[in-house]
């Protein structure tokens, strides 16, 4: 068993990404083996040339849309912009195929956010979504607020959120 | 293992008891027991005499709190009232033992209502709270819409829905 | 005008009762009128004996629904329990009559939580069953946080809250 | 006063775009002008180009982001995918200036779906966006579900989703 780590922004260098690889370190810990899918990586004109019509034709979309289908466990990293997730997350999951990229998978959530919330209603939202498509999301979240001050250099420096991140991580792999 | 239905209403001879019922005869043919616990039974005061500074102190409402945190699976019925669950659900939760009622628990949720919505937004709600709960809730949610056109005799006339039903007893069971 | 004050919990001596002062005192400030209805004095039994086929039956709980239906105005003071508003909000409104109470009138919501969210998922859902309810809900919805640190001897002492109650104040009284 | 009109998804020909034109007519029968934004008319790379550092350095996207600050009315037509709202609307909304494209701004929402949720989710999601932002969101909410069998030959043939569509757009003229 693998489990898809989707750093949820298509920001360069973002935080998601340093979480998103935290979270494989993390995960492989526990012996479990993992890859980081970050959209930063997306084809840049993906939101007109790989949806609707265009769905399951783009040749640089498709090994994503490939690779989404064949895991069955999958971590949202997920920053907070506008009081919810990034936009290019949900364009990314309107470009997968339906139904069989999220039925009866499973996928834990992570939040991250500059202000208190830890992106709260992102999680919420994108809940909502993934229960859409029939994914059974881990019921603990874990949202990390004030990420500047409490990740630095790679690194968790507030140890609460370490622990949050250690217990899902752990509650996720037995899920 | 046994499963704890929640009729989530107080309402008298409510159609989420009925659909409680319907949904205990599903399990029972998969060989799995469950008990209903019906909301319109909870002490008529409750709501003063069982919560906050009361919480755990009341004869009649502690064995509702001792049944919920002995299960360790539970499905709601929830009948939308007021484009969300009905007062009385969170109420009740509200007055449950914290953290030991659902943590690291799983549910199913059922959306019963009048109109199209079947309780989307009923659902998308009680999620938040159990997740907030840490609770495991199964990504397929059955909202039943129309529901005075499409249960009639105890029965769901409308196959579509019955079909569904089955579905999430079957996923649910295995969750 | 005068603005109708909804401090939605029944907890006796709560902090949403203080809040609610706090805002008819700013009010107070703008030459604005209010009253303040404290979930506390409801009837105990009123979720079974003012609800549904009891609705509108009740001599205690119907001077509330009365006082409900004749103000354009309500400011939401919200505490945040289990993730969402307390129960008793919600159960007050199911009693309240459809579509009078509500429609084409205008709220402001106030958060209040122990933790880091102000009650965030909590608005978030409130305003789903206000706009249901075809209420105008103020986009500008204060998140007080941390009330035990930020809030003490019936004062706002963190002052960046303060400031926030006081343009939302100004703001709801001009909406 | 004029209102902006935001076609909400990118796909070619699309319902949304339709309804942005009928929702147009409407507004002219009470003498309101209107500008439809269609956004299938973004830059083909707008979510790699305009946002983030990139933002507001786009000569193509910039008029756009313009033509939101100048406004102070908007109306959202959004289509449901994936029980929510198309990704391309909150992306374009993340490469949009903060705060001044929504703050104490005043928006209508209408969600269209080919099922029976008429986008309820989506436009919870929306109204969670939008408050964040500082927008005022008129509380009527039109949920046009069946799209396909409802709106024929640019015509709403359904008669009651014809007429809450003009009870939304004379509140919202006057909200």
């Amino acid at each position: 068993m693998s489990i898809l780590i989707i750093s949820g922004t298509n920001r360069a260098n973002s935080v998601s990404q340093k979480i998103a690889k935290l979270y494989q370190s993390k995960l492989k810990t526990l012996n479990t083996d993992s890859e980081i899918l970050n959209l930063s990586n997306l084809p840049k004109d993906f939101i007109f040339s790989a949806l609707y019509e265009n769905g399951g034709k783009h040749p640089e979309f498709n090994p994503l849309r490939e690779k989404v289908m064949k895991y069955q466990k999958f971590v949202f990293i997920v920053a907070e912009y506008n009081g919810s997730f990034p936009g290019v997350l949900k364009a990314f999951i309107d470009g997968l195929k339906y139904p069989d990229s999220f039925k009866s998978k499973k996928a834990a959530l992570v939040g991250l956010s500059s202000g208190v919330q830890g992106g709260a209603l992102a999680l919420s939202h994108l809940t909502d979504i993934l229960s859409y498509l029939g994914t059974n999301v881990l019921g603990e979240r874990v949202k990390i607020y004030r990420i500047e001050e409490n990740f630095k250099n790679d690194e968790l420096i507030n140890k609460t959120f370490d622990q949050l991140l250690d217990a899902q991580v752990k509650n996720f792999v037995e899920f």
